[in-house]
Parts: C-alpha cells; structure tokens; sequence
C-alpha cells in the first residue's frame, strides 16, 4: 500500500516481485529461488563425499560460485527494493541471507577456512521463507499453537528426563564400571539417554546381571513414559482444532453463539429461537 | 444390473463369479485367488534362500510357472468377462494383474532378466481386492479419513524432520567427520534419520564428547516429537469417529435427533416411531 | 449359594477356600499360592543359568519336587472340591493347571525330556488367576474393552505393514543383496521388521548409498505410523471411559437416563423435572 | 505468620531468606543455590573423567570442599531458623540434604569408600526444591494428576509386559539357546526386554529362522501395544485439563453454570452479576 505513489519506478517493481508472492512474477521468483536453493544444498552435500569431490570438485566449486553469486544479487536487490533496508537487514533471514553468501567470500581470502563453508547447510533455513507460497502453513499454525501451548509442560518433562537420566547413568556407572565401557559419569549418562529413548546404539552394553536388571529398568521407563509428551501434545492439539463454538443467532442483539440448550440470549436476555439443529450442535459441541 | 438381460451367457456367469463377490461362487473364487497368491508369495521368497534353490529350485520354477498360468488365465477371463474391458486393462488393478504374469514369460527369453522375477513381489498388493470379502474394510475406511485428514499436517512435520536431519547431520559431520566414520554429509544425515527415529543400528556412532552430546539432543529430539505425527493422528481419528448422529424425526416437533432406544420424543412427548434398525444403528454406534 | 446345604461338609469348605477370595482363608490360600507360583518360577530361571546349575542344580530340583508335589495337592483338591469337575478339568485355568505340573512326572520317566521342563513357565499364567484378589481388575477390564473395540482396526493396520515389510524387504534384496548380508527375501524382511518398528539390532545394516536412502524411508514410515496403533486405541480408551450417560429419573416409570436437555422421559412420555445441575451433567457428559 | 511476634530476629530474618521465595533476599537465595547445586554436580561429574581426573583431580577435590562446606552451613542455618527443627531434620528434603553432605565426611575418615562419593549425585533432587521458583510447577500438578489417575491401568499395563516378555524370552531360550548367545532364561528375557521396548542393543540377535521369526513378533508386539500407556496417558490428561466448570449462579431460576462473559441467565433471561474475575477464569479455561 506504501508502495502505491512510486508502482511504476524499477524498484517498486523489483519489491513486488521480491517480497510478493501474490503476483505471477512473484510466484516464479519464489519457485526459482527454491529451486536455486535445494540445488546449493545438493552441491555442499555432493562435494562432501570423497569420490565425488575428487571426480568433480572443480565443476562443483564453479557451481557454488554461481549460486554465491546469484544469493549475493538477490540480496543486494532485496537491500536496494525494501522499504526499510535497516529492518530488512538486521531481520532473522536478513542475517541469514548474508550467512549464506559470506562463508564463500571469506574462503576466497583464507583458503584454510574451508571447513567454513558448511555453515552454508544455514540456506537450508531459507526454504521456510519460500513456503509462504503453500497453504500447508496454516496446518502448521495449529501443530505451533499446540506446540506453544504444551511448551511449559514439555520443560518439566525434559527436566524429568534429565534427572532420571544422571541418576540411572551415575547408578550405571557405579554398577558396571570402566571395565565395561561405562568409562566416566558422563559417558554412562549418554548411555542413559540412548537407552531411554529406546534410540539403543548398541555401543555400550550392560554386562553384569545388575547392570542388565538396572539397564531394563531404563527401557521399561523410557518405553512407558514416551506416553507423556504425546499425550501432552495430542490433548493441546485437540485443543487447538476444536471449532471455537455453536453458531445460533440471537434475533434482537445478534449474539451468534449460545449454549445448546440456552432459551434466552446470555448476553441481552432475548428470547431465542429454539435450536433449529440439536444434534447438529450436540455433535459439535461434543469434539 | 446391467447384466441381467444376458444373465444367460457364459461370459455373464464368469463375471459375476469374478466380480462379484455377493454370491457363493464369487466367494469361493476370491478364497481361492487368495490362496494362490499367497502360495505364489511363499514360492517367490521360499526361491530367494540359496539353501532352499539348491535343493528345490526346479520344484519351485515349475509351480511358478504353474501360478503363472492360473493367473494368465484369470487375467484373460477378466478381459473377457468385463463390461467395459478397456476401462479394467488400464485400472489400478488390470496394471497390477499384467504386472504379476509379464516377468515369467519376459525371463524366458532373456534368461538374463532373472532379477526381473522380483517384481512377482508386487502380487502382493493382490491381496487387497480380495480383501472385499471381509468386513474389515469399513475400519480401514475410518483409518483412511483420518490419514487423509491429516495428510497436510503430516507433510508440514515431514519438512520439519527434514531439516532437522539435514542440520543435524552436517553438524555431526563437521564435529565427528571421516575419522569416525562420519564420512559425507549424505552419510552423516543417514546417521541422523537412524537416530532421530530411535531406530539407532549402531553402525555409525559418536566418539567425541561433543559429538555424543549433540547425539544426545538428536535422540531426545526423537524421542520427544514422535508425539507430532500421534497427536495429529489421534485428533483427527478421533473426528473420524465420531457417531454420524442418529436420525429419527419426532412426527409433532420434528426434532431430529432421539436416543436410540427413544419411544418417545424428549422434547415435546409424542410417541416415536420403532427404531427402523437398532442392531445396526448400535453397531456403529459403540465403535 | 449351591453349597448351602452341605456347608459343614469338608469339601464345601474346601471349596470355599479354594475357589472364593472373599473369605479370610480364602484370601490366604490366594497369597500364598501366588507366593508359590513366583517360588517356582524363580527357581526355574535360576536353573537355567549354567553357574547357578552347576553349584544348586540338586537344591532347585529338589525344590521343584516341591511346587510340584504342592501343585498336584492343589489340582486334587480343586477336582475334589469343585461342583462340576468335568467342568472344571477341561476349563482354560484347568488345562494350565495339569501342563503346570505334568513335565516334571514325565521329565521322571523320559530323563532325555529335560527341555520339556521349560512348559512349566506356563505356570506364569497362573499368576493372572491369583489377580482376582486386586481392585486392578476394573482397570484391565477398561484396557480390555478398548482393545476389543480397536481389534479389527489393529488387524487392518497389521496387514498394512505386513504389506510394508514385504516390498520393502524385497526391495532391499535386490538393491543390497547377499554380499551385504541380505542373503534372502524372508531375512531382508526380518531386517524391515527390525527397521520399521525402530528397534535396529543393527545385525544387518545397508552398505549402498541407494540401501541407506530406501532405509532412511522404512525409518521414517516406521516413526510416522506409530501414530496409527496409538491413535486407534487413544481414541477407543477414551470411548471406553466414557460414563455411560446422566442420571435424571422419569417421575413415572424410573429409566434413569436422558438427554440432558430432556423435558419428556423418551421411554414413557411423562414430563421429566427440570435438570437440576445442569453444568454438572454438561461437565460428566463432555468427558 | 507464627513469625510475626519475633520478625526483628535475625533467626526469624534467615527463615524469611531461606523458606520463603517471595522477598528479593529469599529469591537470590535460591538462586544462589540453583548454581550452587549444579556447579556441585558437575564437578562430580568431571572428576568422574579419567583424563580430568587426573590433571585436575586435586582442584575438583578442593572445590568439592568448598560445595560441601557451603551445604553443611545452609544444612545448620535451616535446622536453626526452622520453626520446627524436627519436622525438618526428618522430612524428605531435610534428609536429602544431609546425605548431600555426609559421604563427604565419612570419606575423610575412611578414605577406601571413595566410590560412596556418588550419592552426591543425589544432589540433583534438591534442584526440585528450588523449583518453586519457577510457574511451571502448575503445569507439573496436570502431569501429576493425570498419572496418578493413570496408575492403575498402568500397573495393569506392565504386569502384562512382565508376562510377554518372560514367555518370549523363556521360548527364545528353548529356540536359540546358548550357542546363540541366550545363554539363560534371565539374559532371554533381557533381550525380550531390549526387543519389545524397541531399543534393541544388537548385543543378542537371534541367529535361526524360528528365532527370528517369534523375534519379529516381539517386535510388532512391542512397536503396536506402546499405544496402550500412550493411550491411557493422554485420555487421563485430557481429563486433568478440563476446565472445571465454572460457578455463577443465576439469581432468579438458580442455574448454576454459564458462559464466562454471559450477562443474562440463558433459561430464565434473569440478569446476571457481572463475572467476578474473568480474566483468571479465561486463563484456566484457554488451558
């Protein structure tokens, strides 16, 4: 709407297309940035492998160059298109659109820094702003709203967890020992956590018949109180979808929701039309 | 209905046996189909164990080739008897029926070809039509709802997961790397998806501290967001459930919804009708 | 109340010991046959440990003699007392009750059947008898409602993956094959079993990059779909907690539950008195 | 309260710091402990480490000193400004805190008990005490109440695990016995325990067909009846989180319960009082 008094200047143009995916040419922006992006990510994942790197390391440097430069373009237009540029870039993907091109810049002048140049995996990040493009997001404002809601019970959760995890670790410590591979409290609180979440690597086991006792102990906790994140989780999520309520109108103040069984409106004491539906709201009521 | 003015003719029969599953006959052929496929299974896997080849390979090819032409004719009788034979050659089903007979005559000209045989495998999914016969299909309807229903939220937590591997993988190969078995980032998110999903095969594992503290938050990432996908399941299964609500209209006030045992209207005490078919109306009901 | 009459006589007291809890003595036969059975399943376990055999292998024989000794006494007398023997032999506890105690005669006779012995865990099962003593019964009996309401939903879900385990396991025999230890179809589904329901032995693990990717997607099917069996029961549960309806009484002929927004009993068709709390029932029926 | 009359004593003024949360004094008191009390941990912890031990293991002892000094003075300043010493000295926390401090001192005196230094660990349970800092501890009392709602079922629920896990552990012991590495019904039924929970070590692994077939059943068994304490759980909370109906009596007609912001009674249309805290019961409520 700001936009409106300079819509025909390039660099209104430019912001319209950048940060709007209303229009066609917003829309193909976004898909080619997408595009671009997953394709920057196949190249750091592909140059990672030895073979690969080895065969084609020379092409795959040249690419990442070629994506470097078309991120450092966009973010260049994003700075010169947006319409508070110091907003823009101090934002969270401001910053993280510049972690996306820096590393390569930085490994040009100091070639030892290439292990640096992972920190490119952040792009990564950047397909979430892409997403704006499908309705999958508000299916995932639910799942957030869940989320944030089950948030403070989630903490005492975790917190349980660790606390069950050091004692049964330094308990495993104690019973098994370094001859078994349960080298330091540390070590065996890892342990601990790998066998709770029944994740069971297999890298250190209990040998003793205490420490297998104990160590089932362990699987039988962590296989039964699983129940308690996803019964958190799956009462706030019930929550968050449940149809915030009945819709009868009341005639005289048009108050639109009332009990099921209400005969007068609640909010000016009118009196209402019988529920023209009872068990339509009945079943509503009811989730 | 559209057969019945040819109800007569042999291809008439041969498609209500086939077909049609209401009568004995159909009955018997879907048990019998049935049977088959899964003793076509047991030969193709029973075929795979080199003990079993050695000793009982030329048995086993030649029931092979005997399931094979029970099903060449089946896959003919279908093409004959259909109505619209065109329609069944191109459906799910027609595809899959060629699918399960071409192999064996393709591996006869090219011996080479003998892996093709593994494609046999996809007679499996056969089974699910004969799975008409059994009234499990109507469950199966309310998984599907919900699956359906929840088809959105699934894919938004598959993204999640996604990038959570990905980085967590990267991390994992910058802080483990080759040494330790953590040889490409490809690798290192395979590491990832093994243990976030508490699935934890051992085959890669961390050794330094910092790499098995990073281990650490992977598993009870896992470990805490299985409750994602259940809590979206249950909520939406839950929905699927529900009672459909039981319609049976008062003949004076015309409220539409009464208990299932209902004689009498509880809104204005006018005698109902019997309940048309309490059996039934209990029966979805309870589930 | 059939043992009235001959209530003085020894095998009605019997009887009453044996077979009803309600009585002190009845109560301390319970105890103390749950204390047996425990006795001679821990003596069993302990046998079975070579350094345990080999120092008291000739003490837990003769304390196996014992139980069994006990055992048999017991069955006697429960033939005995009972008011249908016939009945009771042949009932499911019956049968469980002579497989307790036979091995042991028939190890006597045949000394090569020792491995026989190992029937006698079934006395296990004799536990779950003892268990009437436990207010706990009420509980098992909700667990048990909703498993039998889920049943043809889990039997469904259990086909699915039995479809799941099949494709995939063939698929990673063709791709990994024998040298990489998938040395036959049925082993292959073994490991997606093993892979899908995320316990991961890690005894057979894919070595090929197309191995890993197909693995990564048993993983992750096998963590998302967790959710279907946990749904399936959370949503039967809850229905079987349910209270089963209000309690408002029809002045005339006693039903005692309606709708909570009745006016007229929907049994007899007589004017019901108002609710008179109608939040509590709102409350009790939401849940 | 009772301290009012003796408010200007220091012993009074030591209470307020250390029993009370309310004042900024007692807050930084707790604090001050929070620290205390990891710090404490995790130089048990590193002493625990081998390498660290050894480079610093007379710092860490030095430090442990300082902990236990610091906790033997807190100990003395609770037993004197408690209001009632002996209840304090005998309840939970009181007698935590002193073993925090005691092995130190026994260790003093005989320095063979070294290893009795972990009960230190126990520590880690006073940091619930300083929790009530915190306003998670409301969301705490959701979890409590849901599991202990939940308990019986529960204990219902493992007494069925203990039983499937002795009889498949007792037939892997027949199956594969101790060639295979299930060397005893104990370490079989270990296994069980490994497999059904899913964490599956990969320390055992059936070797023979028959093995791995009833393994795979294990496995399915444990992978689809997770859902039983999920569901038991999340239904149970579910419950504990309802809103508990909230209480606003119509003047006229004496109805019981309505709407937060209703105005007018919605039977009788009689006016209502204006809700006395809506913004509290709105907070209850959106939980």
């Amino acid at each position: 709407m700001d936009a409106e008094p300079r819509s025909n200047s390039v660099r209104a143009r430019i912001n319209t297309i950048i940060f709007h995916v209303s229009t066609p040419a917003g829309r193909a922006f976004d898909i080619s940035l997408l595009v671009v992006i997953l394709a920057s990510l196949l190249v750091v994942m592909l140059d990672s492998i030895d073979t690969v790197h080895a065969a084609y390391g020379d092409w795959l440097a040249g690419l990442e160059w070629v994506f470097t430069t078309l991120f450092a373009i966009e973010y260049l237009l994003r700075v010169y298109s947006s319409e508070r540029p110091k907003d823009y870039v101090f934002s969270f993907y401001g910053l993280i659109d510049v972690i996306a091109i820096l590393p390569a810049f930085i490994a040009l002048f100091y070639p030892d820094a290439q292990y640096l140049l992972i920190v490119r995996v952040i792009r990564m990040l950047r397909v979430f702003r892409v997403l704006k493009l499908v309705p999958y997001l508000s299916q995932a404002n639910f799942l957030l709203v869940a989320l944030r809601a089950s948030r403070q019970k989630i903490v005492v959760f975790l917190l349980g967890i660790t606390t069950l995890v050091t004692v049964y670790g330094t308990l495993m410590y104690v019973i098994e020992g370094p001859p078994n591979g349960f080298t330091s409290i540390p070590k065996s609180i890892y342990w601990a956590i790998v066998t709770l979440t029944t994740v069971g690597f297999g890298d250190m086991v209990p040998k003793t018949a205490l420490g297998q006792t104990l160590a089932s102990l362990v699987m039988i906790t962590g296989y039964a109180i699983i129940a308690v994140p996803t019964g958190i989780f799956t009462a706030e999520l019930a929550n968050a979808m449940r149809p915030e309520a009945l819709h009868r109108e009341c005639p005289r103040c048009e108050k639109g929701q009332h009990e099921q069984n209400a005969s007068y409106c609640n909010r000016c004491g009118a009196a209402l039309f019988p529920a023209p539906d009872t068990g339509a709201s009945k079943h509503s009521e009811s989730r």
